[in-house]
């Protein structure tokens, strides 16, 4: 589906273009660039797109697959890049890819899956126009890194929160075993979640350190700001697979302790409830010749001392923490 | 074994040949190229190969013997390269090795082991006559990775599906003693797995970064696409890898935390049974004078008393969730 | 708020400036430099000074939002630094930014949360007017820089302390959950304070290799004596977080091991228990004919026989360390 | 001890030669080169080859002293390697040391502790009298490092056999205490392996990298090839060091596993005898008026009564795998 | 205190010099080189050499201080080394820090902390007049940081030992709680020794590579030997390191089995005395009509009967190893 086929002249917009347009554009010289915002397109549409801008099979190829890794590839003198978006949906994370060819005068976006529309990247480019004037098309690139990449922040946000929720959970309360599996399915999200924004990191490097033609100089600082960002998306990420680690090994140390613990007071009463039944099995023996069974307050002494026992050692046992 | 030996001229087959007319051919400038390929040849065939080409003996020693790893070399203007293949039989890993020789006129594959024929790469390179005369063998070599790598898919697929019913039957079901040894079995076949695919990786890097003459520079993208599968193979096995340390992690706590729960309940059973097993010895002992044992109703009494304490104790076990 | 605006020249102090003269200053050519220190500016504020030193759009914005990761960036002949600062506030580190902008006749610091005032480095700068001549606003920067970096000391020594305190605890006494809890405490307070500090060590170590003519030459060795006070923050933090794995594996150990201590005095006090109980149960047995029930002396060298064989099996058992 | 001193010519042997007759080979240009093997010499047979050769004295007292771990160093115009080399005996691992050096026109070997001789490598050197012509004593140090390399894999088949056996082990049968102790063997005669054989990577490494007129360019295929062994000997050590870590983590949640099913039979049969022993202490009761004592077949009933819960009881534990 | 200054010429010792008369005697062009050796140098004394020699502030107050980590600076021709020395007190590790300033005529070692005195090395330099003469104060340097990095060994050799006592005692005998605190303090003793001696290597790698003018290339072998020397403690260390993680977690596994092995001893015993308590418990009912009560032979029947019950419980449970 075609989103947007702007035509932008000197940093304005001047007009919605008609797809089969676009090449009219492209050949008057001097004349601005195209921004055209495709969403899963069709391979009809793609291979008339194709043709308009004479794009490369294998990257067309890519785009209409949509199973790529994260990526950067030329093809002559377009760039091609591949990266991914994410989105949260009721606390599961959906990612979605984003195809990006960046010619000398066009910027062309192909959106699948999960990720928000770009319209408003379009919308903040065109409230810099002496920026898009200056960086053209590669401007729209950035506009479109940028929002890509902030929208996984509130991502990040939420599974920061899920991880404090987590250890709260951890050190408060007893061994939870559903707490075992929030851990291990936080560590698979934040796994996908690295493989997803991680290689973005290497190709805003790759492209402010060995920049192109396409990509005017004004224009690195903005990129190295995104380059930015995504480093500190993956800190974010790495520091919770960090703490993740060690909270897996807290929590193994924790139900060992528990465990113990368990162990103990078990120990503690089946101690305070053996003796009383060793002295009761003791006067249940049946020899002729017992002189203490005799007496009239015998038993009465034997309470006594039974409960005397029963009390030191209640006391003993609670002071070491047994009971 | 030859399973093919054809004359390509333009990008479009001319004649299957004999292996003896293949210098013919290569002696005739600009007669296009020859793509043979081998099944477990023996010393004879490929001896005589080795001299229709010209081929280095080290390589031919490795071709002949295939117990290589994953490498590239470069003997003169030939450039020699050996790959892993794997198949999945049975749920096992079955590995095979091909041995491919590039030269500026001809591309020999030699296959052995597990591996699937490369007929179906030819055929495809067929359908793409104008790449397959632009490229020339280097085509074929792109067309054979390809196929070789895309192999790769369908195995890491049964892994990721066999690592899900397994992390489900972690999380759900009680400790299993065969859940150890399935992640166990799946850590190495992962290991065995990288070990193949991940020096591909280098050398798809190492050609389309320092190219050689016998590879057009049209057909690099083709090579950056293959190389970009690897890379994808190459981290669904680290991730997995990884979320299989951490299984086994959880694995662990969940034991632990299993024993836990049955010492709990050991110790609750076993403290419910004491109390009335301690007041029965009471009223066992032989005492002359125990005024509780004259009364018409003190062993109904006691009934009840026994009854009401073991009632209670019940619920307070519960409670704390250890019966 | 201004915290200082000064106008230094020839390594000396020359006067305190209001800010709409500093563009006065630096159009007057080798007229010293200029050294403005801001903390938590306003929007209105640091846009001023943006017009009086022509600071670049992306850098105010960041100096303004103050959530940046530490980074170094040059806005044409303008050097960007934001470096995070550490302090301890009740055994809580607290993070704040410092945005610094170095021009070839001025430096301009801006101070956001937790931070010491940079008052202090100013004075030191003065202390040596040859370097300050020598440097100019470079040694300025030294000094700051210098500066933050020592405030990592006594924070780098309070977690030390506190390591120690653990690992006292956790060899002497029994397990505690609370230990557990600082331990990962711990641990994510030095995850924190290594993202602080470790990316100016790379910043540093970048600024001395490849050098800008903001920077003299005489200026370097200071700067990699900062360096080095980064790498020596930076091993003792990795130091710590090495053996803050190391102590929860070994408080794991310890928490199985305490475990094991309290199953075998279990065990061992059962064991004890357990003979004189079945014997009582035997001779509490109603079988008419039990011979050792009927002499006058029966149920005495019963005791004694009942004591030594506690006594041997406490000695056994006290001998095993089951007691 | 002198193992061997031949004078090859044109790639084939011309003589044996006495010590003392090499220096007038030297001499003679384009006369060859000589090949010398010493086993342990001691200091006054080393310094009368170092003056025949004119050797430097630091790579004298190394292959001397023979405790040098693997490395490779320049002397002016000779190449000086020092390489490790293995022997199993009675399944335990002898390290040797081999010295080499490499000269315009001779090639030393010092040997020292467990390695076989290098006879069979100079048999099968003098087996290619074209390459041996071709290349000269870098030939011969091919086939040294060649032979070497390939010592190395009975060892490494060896451990992959010793691991296969544990892993049976390890889930064929119960915690064996022994099996941790050969896992920690293993990983540290692996750990030991690694040291000896992977400087030998770099060094073949560099080697091919950057040539030495030493060593002609039709060598470098046969040297990478030996590269090529030590990575695949490298590659075995590290995957079989992954595994033996997974191998006790698997260990330790089996050994964990297991002591849970000791503690559910203990649970299982304390249960299952509980009762009865409840019941039986129950009517040991010495209650005036309890009237279940007093019928004829009341005992009878009561044995009826406590197989039933006795019956019920092991089937319902039985079923839970309790017992 | 000043320790030596001693002036040579033509790698001989020429005379003891006052520190006073070193200027002289660097004022006379190609009259040899001065060596100073301090220990723990006062500030005044420190200065006077400062001047003597004119060295840089920041270095002289480092060699102050002396709490550096160990590095490598260049002020102006001058090289600065700072590195560690360590030395067993008592099987505690003590370290001490020696700076090096080597000019193109003196060389300055200023020693602070644990360390021996470098005396012998300026005796073994002696015995080597020619090489002294050959690199002049570069050789003083090398057979300083040869004798700081050889007084690493023994200290090696003792950490070894230890280590191999604990795995003796670890596979050996029972989990001692003492183990795991001897285990924890060899981690942090080998943490802190690689702290010290591990930037050493790349300080000489760097010398060695990437040769000053100060250091005669002749003298680079030598240099390389000591860089040989670091790497050798630098993989001991890492392999004790690695061996210490093993043997952490092989402990767990021991203490986790041993207690499990206790476990199993408790609930054999259990089992073997609850059948005798149980019959004896059951025939202390008191039940009017048990006819096994009766007969004159009952008891004596009974007790054969449990001797035989008791006899085979005790050889199953001594074969399935559980007693």
């Amino acid at each position: 589906m075609v989103r947007a086929c702007v035509h932008y002249r000197d940093g304005r917009k001047v007009a919605d273009l008609p797809l089969t347009a676009i090449s009219d554009v492209l050949e008057r010289p001097d004349d601005g660039f195209v921004w055209v915002a495709l969403h899963e397109p069709d391979a009809e549409l793609l291979h008339g797109v194709q043709e308009e801008f004479g794009l490369h099979p294998l990257a067309v190829e890519d785009a209409l697959k949509a199973h790529q890794r994260p990526k950067m590839e030329t093809y002559g003198e377009v760039l091609f890049l591949v990266l991914h978006t994410a989105q949260s949906h009721d606390c599961r994370i959906a990612l979605g890819e984003t195809h990006i060819f960046l010619g000398p005068r066009y910027l062309l976006t192909v959106r699948h899956g999960a990720s928000l529309p770009y319209a408003s990247a379009r919308e903040r480019s065109e409230q810099h126009p002496e920026l898009l004037r200056l960086g053209g098309p590669a401007f729209g690139l950035y506009a479109v890194l940028d929002y890509a990449v902030d929208n996984y922040f509130p991502i990040i946000e939420q599974h920061r929160a899920a991880l404090e929720a987590l250890e709260k959970d951890l050190f408060d309360g007893d061994f939870k075993r559903d707490n075992v599996r929030r851990l291990y399915e936080l560590k698979r999200d934040l796994t996908r979640l690295r493989l997803s924004i991680s290689p973005l990191g290497d190709m805003l490097q790759h492209l402010t350190r060995s920049p192109t033609p396409l990509i005017d100089e004004a224009m690195l600082p903005y990129l190295r700001d995104v380059f930015d960002h995504v480093v500190r998306v993956n800190e974010a990420i790495d520091t919770m697979r960090e703490m993740l680690g060690a909270a897996l090994s807290v929590n193994l140390a924790l139900a060992t302790a528990q465990q113990g613990e368990v162990v103990k007071r078990l120990a503690g009463w089946a101690a305070l409830l053996a003796v009383p039944t060793l002295i009761a099995s003791w006067y249940g023996m049946n020899f002729e010749h017992m002189p203490e069974l005799g007496g009239t307050y015998s038993y009465f002494i034997l309470m006594g001392v039974v409960a005397l026992i029963a009390g030191l050692l209640f006391r003993v046992l609670r002071r070491a923490r047994w009971i």
